[in-house]
């Protein structure tokens, strides 16, 4: 194997709000190179030249890659040209995008900083689709299945509550309910739209790892039933059963990220468009 | 005022995983056109040429602006070529970058698609802290306090939920408390170290309409006790003396979103660096 080059690289964050978008991109990039050694300085809220100058000279102090999603025009420019200056390699994320859409429609950018977190209707039904996620996580109480855009069903260990709010976050009301053979389905269930009910599952194997793990961490034998492969491949066969009853579309996460099952969701499940933060 | 053009555009966002970044990036773009009409299109998930073809072909047909994080190398070059050829507007968004942190450190990227969520440690860790800040939520359990990384106190409507949500994907434990004047704080607050503690207020105005429409919601009066202006102001007051003898940070969230919020939390606050998703 060729012997690579190991070195650190140090990367400038900018933005006149948040900063999510940049740090977004790089985050992106940097799953290519693992093994690269990476030095973050994030600069949010930078919307005047004499907060933008010291950010600037400190980058070029690390010689640092410079990313900015800045929109308003003057500092916009301005870090571009101390980049070219400086020779500083720099990346204006939003640019090209922002100049072709404008010239396409004749229509200026209204250049305001913190246009994407305004506080509109669309956010206020994200953080009423938050909240309602957490009230009506772990089936505490039935009456959200009927309220819930979506339902999501599944066995112990099926990231059922982190995958709810991810999905909650994008305006999406999510109810969920843990699935086992001793507990009968409250009756809400069956009034639910099938098309808005999703039967999570997960391998045994993967299963009995956890479980003996959890075990493990309350200081417990592994073995006990919890654990034991049997009763989880009952728990399964039970919950594939009721999914199949309901009609419900079925999906294994075992080797899924909850952004993977939750962008197959978004895909699949029948959500008006209205509701969905695109 | 100028007549502006009017028309719709179409976007196809192309991604080999979940699309969450080029997403992001046309979001922030749109922000700054807000009275474009958009049509957006988004094929996750695109890992085989014969899947990428016919999304190709609908760009054409729509005349859309294709926007596409594509890694693996077959795939983005014949994309890029693709929209020369047929001079649709295209932006890889990772590229520049892919190209010159390769240039710089002699490494190449792995090109493997959805780098970005691979089920490792740091993403186990998030779901740890989701399910930690839903299990802590709203005081449920004051051992939570003794674990967080973060603890945010505030009074009713400050986003505290939503805000330990969204603090959560970000890798902190978070725990959270409603401040009232009648229900004393637990004890174990005090050992909580006061660096690790947020306290939450908002302008007494805007406490005022949340809560009468949330009376108003519930077919109650509006005007009482709990929407009542005094009883707020006394609230407020309360919740400032208890931050005060805490000596933590208090943040208004009375016009600020949860991300700005959140990023002015994540870099005031003392959390281990390697909790934190940069």
């Amino acid at each position: 194997m060729e012997q690579q080059e190991q070195q650190d690289l140090h990367f400038v964050i900018i933005s006149d709000s948040v900063g999510d978008t940049a740090r977004k991109v790089l985050q992106a990039v940097l799953a290519q190179f693992p093994s690269v050694t990476v030095h973050m300085y994030h600069y949010p809220f930078i919307r005047k030249m004499k907060d933008l100058e010291p950010v600037l000279e400190e980058a070029k102090e690390l010689k640092a890659f410079v990313i900015h999603t800045l929109v308003v025009e003057n500092l916009s420019e301005y870090t571009d040209n101390f980049c070219v200056a400086e020779d500083l390699p720099c990346y204006n994320i939003l640019k090209d995008l922002v100049r072709d859409i404008s010239e396409t429609t004749g229509q200026q950018p209204i250049r305001r900083a913190g246009a994407l977190h305004r506080l509109d209707d669309e956010y206020f039904n994200r953080i009423s689709a938050i909240e309602f996620a957490v009230k009506y996580d772990d089936g505490k109480d039935p009456k959200g299945f009927l309220d819930a855009d979506l339902v999501l069903l599944g066995v112990s260990r099926t990231s059922k509550t982190p995958l709810s709010m991810f999905l909650a976050n994008k305006n999406i009301k999510v109810a969920n309910l843990p699935i086992m053979p001793e507990a009968s389905v409250p009756d809400e269930i069956w009034q639910v739209d099938p098309k808005k009910i999703v039967g999570l599952t997960n391998d045994a194997e993967v299963l009995n790892n956890f479980r003996k793990e959890r075990m493990i961490a309350y200081g417990l034998s592994p073995e006990t039933i919890y654990s034991d492969m049997d009763r989880i491949r009952a728990e399964l066969e039970y919950a594939y059963e009721l999914y199949n009853k309901l009609g419900c579309i079925v999906i294994n996460v075992s080797k899924r990220s909850i952004e993977e099952t939750a962008a197959i969701i978004m895909s699949s499940i029948e959500i008006s468009d209205t509701t969905i933060i695109p």
